[in-house]
């Protein structure tokens, strides 16, 4: 792909995302055409990413929601040119596809989204937190829905995203905001 | 299907959007395959809108981005509940379609989104105009493409939405803003 | 979607319905590449017409085969331009959605069917009651198989067409024609 | 396949040629995806042989339009049980095929329209005659359909089922008949 | 389809077999967005026949890996020609398919390797067997995991050729060959 | 994904490569139903190679067609860990994807073949070359046919491989053999 650096959105590339089922799904037996896609998971993200914090705001805390919604809606768009990789690849050199996510993201016109996206990839502020929450709730939704259709493979991934939740609930020293956020992830699920 | 009134947010029921391909298309030869799904259309919405007020708000207008974003996801919600329904069924009863949109909305526990969606319905706020614009040009864009891969009836659709953009820019009496978004226009429909 | 008055058949439009995928299973979660389309579930609503129709006749009763059938292809043709809109929004407007329907199928160059159309409707006739049952059959049998595939929220339709069959066969008068409709509906079901 | 001998309708058998594209499409490049499927194809054959008979009945011509509506219904159920097998194959075996397609009708709880499924092989009678013009016909308007999505060697088949529609017509010895069909067959194809 | 006899190695049509799903599945109820292809089916072959040969060649036995690999390649290709038969319509004119077959392989410019077809149609040299056994054991893989899921009627094609396993271990007089092709496929199917 | 250094062949886990789109086609913007998966796209390096081999032994090369066959059976296996990562992500660090694609044959229970990768991955041998000529061809093909389709970003990707095709013969010192990757080359894309 020839992706010049800078510019404005380039709508005709963020759009095939549509096209990218997520390859943790495919790769454990899920065709393309009962997986989601990068799109169908982005959506999904920003609207647990929006009751999440709107909850939030309800019950007192302060989050910026144009902040976390536009955080949701660009912290998998660098895929649109990198396609979807596996934590198995990633998890030895983060540090290299950090540097390419954000080349990425650059290319597709997004550059002013940069100090965002690594506010997301360093999950200090809050709205990173409901994000990255977001993220493992949308994908354990998923997951759960394959593994009843059969796709036992899948369970791995689930049990992977739960720990993940429980482990960013256990960091959090503010205690009334991990009950609260708690609250929200039970009601989530459990509907 | 039996929907309660009010409520939690019913991701289960949510999340089907999905597996909905936009009814315009298929109803004009795409198959479901090729079609794009209504949480495609709404996650290009919501991208657009997010582009098009971040614009504004750099050119010094005042846009609630917060709005715009929570309204691009909301707009399209109902059909999680109703189907895609096409605007040849609907434009003779406009009031009662909107009535069973917002029972849908409320049925999804979305229910405290309902004064957004009417505002979306009413087009009179700054934010309203730029969900509406963002829809129609993301029709357009994925219309486009269609017509290039040689879905020819698709073009009828196309032309409606060029001519919809065309009506709510010569609606509006402040000509900078029009200028303004113009320019967004033409810059999101060339790339 | 320009759709001029009587006509001609259009068999451009209408054959698009085979890209129609049903709303009902579809918004169960369903994806498009699994559910039937509207054209799948006309042609068994047909078929099962023929085997009920036949059936009856070698029994004695007097059935009207050709206009069984015709109503049979008709009876969910008015989706080629309405596309498939679901119970939830149509049971407070019927008589809406009957206008629609028929200024449909006149669209579509059907108009000389309307009479036929009607007669499905009010399911008074004979045939019409067999459609009827067909076009239910159809669809508990399609549900039951999505069921057993893991789609459990469409185990809701299947009760619903239960229901509506047992209803049917209860307002029946002539006990005989119930008798021979009930052994014909366990025959087609349990095979 | 264990498939016995005689018995009832199997309709958990026959609703599986929904799910198996025309081999034609498929062998020509079409994914099954975009390929229309054997329902598909019979449903469009059945409509298309109701607007035929009907037409022929309105002009005078005496057709029994259930015989017709029921031989387009019946005259590719043996694929349920078959598959789709081109014509390449069976050419040189005509007589082995038929037998084949009619073990496989019996199977399928269907025997009792053999006499209906040979009369349409035989081509002599009436109905006979326009349920295949429909078939044609049917094929046609799908392949011209795939043509001008870019499947260029679906033209040899569109070409080839012109090829029989010609000849069918010009072996009619009622001209009056024959005239009407003409007008009937442009009718459909330009629409 | 027009094939002219001899000639070059006919990339354009062999690729279509991509597009061909496998009938056994289709027809008991898979669809094609779900159902293997012939291609996924003829890369599986040919991957556990490299098993299998490796294997038996590291334990001392004499296989031509070669002629084993070149024959998992060529085994189905004939279906780029005539789509996939189901073994119902073959097996009471086995030598009527198998000229055809082989007819099929020379149009697609596969003429020289028809020696190797007939080789493994004959199924008595070592490498022959390995692809046979490898062409069960694929379908048997495939078969179990769409069992897994649901459906249910492909129990019948797996049992089928797991009864034709055990026949062809059954028929080899070498015990020390059967033992280890039993060792084999206990390790292949366990994974 | 937990994987298991060494062991035996993990056939449950290669099977999923059917389910994995090339990622190169759908960024884009082709549909997954309409994009060929990795195990299409070996099947035909793996065909190719066999042609070409054939053909060089025929004129009197040595080549060792086990081997190459080998060869383009593996070369993308590693993807049925990673999934298909594109040229953009993996050009600045080969050494690293080197490594990680080492990693997943071996997890796949594919240890033995670690040889036969490194000396694919070398492009020295005549049998490496034939292979990677193989792989550009079958991107060249589909590629073509993608354009055909509408699909015309996709044209980016041809030129590319074909540029590659070109360096790799101009870097052969052996022009006779140069002459017959010629041949062979333009008789496989003119069919």
């Amino acid at each position: 792909m020839k992706i010049e650096k800078g510019g404005f959105l380039k709508v005709s590339n963020i759009i095939n995302i549509r096209h990218v089922p997520r390859t943790g799904w495919v790769l454990r037996g899920v065709p393309p055409a009962v997986a989601e896609t990068i799109s169908d998971h982005i959506f999904l993200v920003t609207l647990l990413s929006l009751k999440i914090s709107q909850d939030l705001v309800e019950n007192g805390f302060k989050v910026d929601v144009a902040k976390t919604l536009t955080m949701s809606l660009v912290h998998d768009l660098p895929e649109a040119v990198t396609g979807d990789i596996v934590r198995y690849v990633k998890e030895e050199e983060p540090s290299y596809f950090k540097m390419i996510d954000e080349k990425s993201l650059e290319s597709l016109g997004m550059g002013k989204y940069l100090p965002l996206y690594k506010e997301f990839e360093e999950r200090k502020s809050l709205e990173s937190i409901i994000v990255k929450l977001s993220d493992c709730l949308a994908t354990i939704i998923e997951g759960r829905k394959l593994v009843a259709l059969g796709y036992r493979d899948v369970e791995e991934i689930v049990k992977n995203m739960e720990n993940q939740v429980e482990k960013i609930l256990e960091s959090l020293s503010n205690l009334e905001l991990r009950k609260a956020l708690e609250k929200n992830i039970i009601g989530i699920l459990e509907k």
